[in-house]
């Protein structure tokens, strides 16, 4: 793609009128599908050549949200605030309701909105919608993703390993050795990477990691009371639960409640994420702090930066995580 | 404003080109000055007619927050964009920083992004910014606002009178005759009714209101934790403490633990609001639900229908909120 086309040449390479490629750019729906198909064609093999700097009110970012529920949303919204009021850029925000792939509709309305650029959080297109998006020069960056990323895909994470990592030491630290792990949705990669940082923290210190304590959950309250009441009736029940979000650790505390459990002293608790109102609980959490606004803000910044024309010094970043010891964590009893 | 003027008509009385009256109304900066105010003034006195039916992907609906900060946000942009999906409108967010009235720049950049309409949530516009939409007829409507509105301007808000009473009355029927009252941010509506409902319900009961109970808050978990600390250490300390929201009532359960006084045996609690993590803290919140998403919802229902030139059926809608009893609240001990 380094040679891009303008509409011009588009326009004679697919045999139509200017004005027709112009609607196709931008998601105009009144093109018959035959054109629109032989115009998204030439498109996608050659790349149209936006004009660069493309920015101000009008041009606004795109965030897509997996869904809008508990702190996380705000957090993200922030960082993205942040950057788009320095450039003075609207912030339009989609929702998928859960699911992790825009509908259909979505790319048609995004380009019909000229868009700088488009975040996509915990969430993705398809092949075919990204590919749209990046034969007309609309930036894609992409944080704490789903699954697996292409390469040289601009992405935004945090250092996942590193804090499943240190929340375990620091539970071994205390001399916790039945530690039990509620993961976050399978196949997510920030599951996954707090999940191998646990084993990881584990065999360093000679553990072997049992898989009754291996409990899969959603990154939801409700798995960390579920998963909690099951571990409190093992015969030889943990002592320590790491959660792979604050929302599960909000579960493990109700869990323990119920069964007369006294957090810290009978079951120590570490959260990820600190959101509210982690800091706010009884005991305050125990929690990896991952910095979600600081996220948004670096590809709220990379999606600036692309729009403009300029090369990413990186393309992959993942920002540092660090525990936050509160009062949820002790030695284990005895 | 019955006879609104055209663009061609706006630019006669005003003596300038039908390009510059458009460039005005649409928040273009590329007019001088002077020729600006003309404009505007002859825009404000005879009003301008947009056509009907304005909507798309590409015609925003504005959504002002106050800030970008605990559970709130979430449920508002929950019901903005069930409606925004229904009439494919993109959601364009805006935030004021813990403001209340959006800085100058913003009338502006949403005037060019030729907005369906706009929900002030929890803030508002200055006069001067109300009238600027008002005059391009684009529909103004204001959810859960701080201060007073001015009659015939749209509002959806929550019957908070009520909800107090309520919170009252479950505390009164309980048994308990010291209940303190943490209030939200004074000056704001909502914070006003729910207080008028809690001095009402004492008053039917024949209670007297005690004003070292009546503690000024402003909806943060810090004014719960530190008003339920000096609350803790009256000679006749409140049995039950009322909490404007649910981030207060987070505060009273931090300080009755760092006392040593149990929620409910000892101290009951009645938040309000009902949103995240109310029902999973320890013990489960009791607290009052406003419909926050269903309120955001109706203001951009209210919004599209206007923008439709149909009217209002009613311009002031407050809805129902209801008690929903957790475990937070118990007869008073003894």
């Amino acid at each position: 793609m380094r040679s891009r086309l303008t509409v011009a040449q588009l326009a004679d390479l697919a045999g139509v009128s200017p004005a027709t490629v112009s609607k196709v750019i931008n998601g105009r729906l009144d093109v018959g599908p035959q054109t629109r198909a032989r115009v998204e064609e030439v498109i996608a093999r050659h790349g149209y050549r936006r004009r660069a700097a493309a920015a101000g009110p009008t041009m606004p970012l795109e965030v897509l949200f997996h869904e809008l529920a508990g702190p996380y949303p705000v957090e993200m919204l922030n960082g993205v605030q942040r950057v788009a009021r320095r450039h003075r850029l609207a912030v339009v925000l989609s929702e998928l309701q859960g699911g992790h792939v825009p509908a259909d509709g979505w790319v048609e309305d995004a380009l019909a909105r000229r868009p700088t650029g488009v975040i996509a959080v915990f969430s993705g297109l398809t092949g075919e919608q990204a590919t749209r998006l990046r034969a007309r020069g609309i930036p894609l960056v992409a944080v704490d993703p789903v699954g697996e990323c292409a390469p040289g895909e601009p992405v935004v994470g945090a250092d996942n390993r590193s804090g499943g990592l240190e929340a375990t030491r620091h539970l071994l630290a205390l001399g916790h050795r039945r530690i039990a792990v509620i993961t976050g949705t399978p196949g997510t990669q920030s599951s996954r990477a707090r999940v191998a940082g646990y084993l990881e923290a584990l065999a360093g210190a000679g553990v072997a990691a049992d898989p009754r304590l291996i409990r899969v959950g959603h990154f939801q309250v409700e798995d960390g009371a579920r998963h909690t009441r099951e571990l409190l009736r093992l015969p030889e029940p943990p002592t320590a639960v790491f959660a792979c979000n604050d929302g599960e650790a909000l579960g493990v505390y109700l869990a323990a409640a119920e069964a007369g459990v006294r957090v810290p002293e009978e079951l120590s608790v570490v959260g990820f994420d600190d959101v509210f109102p982690s800091q706010w609980t009884v005991p305050p959490l125990t929690t990896v702090r991952q910095p979600l606004a600081e996220m948004a803000a670096t590809a709220a910044s990379m999606v600036v930066a692309l729009a403009r024309g300029q090369e990413l010094e990186r393309s992959q970043v993942a920002l540092a995580t660090r525990l936050v010891v509160r009062a949820s964590t002790a030695p284990p009893p005895r």
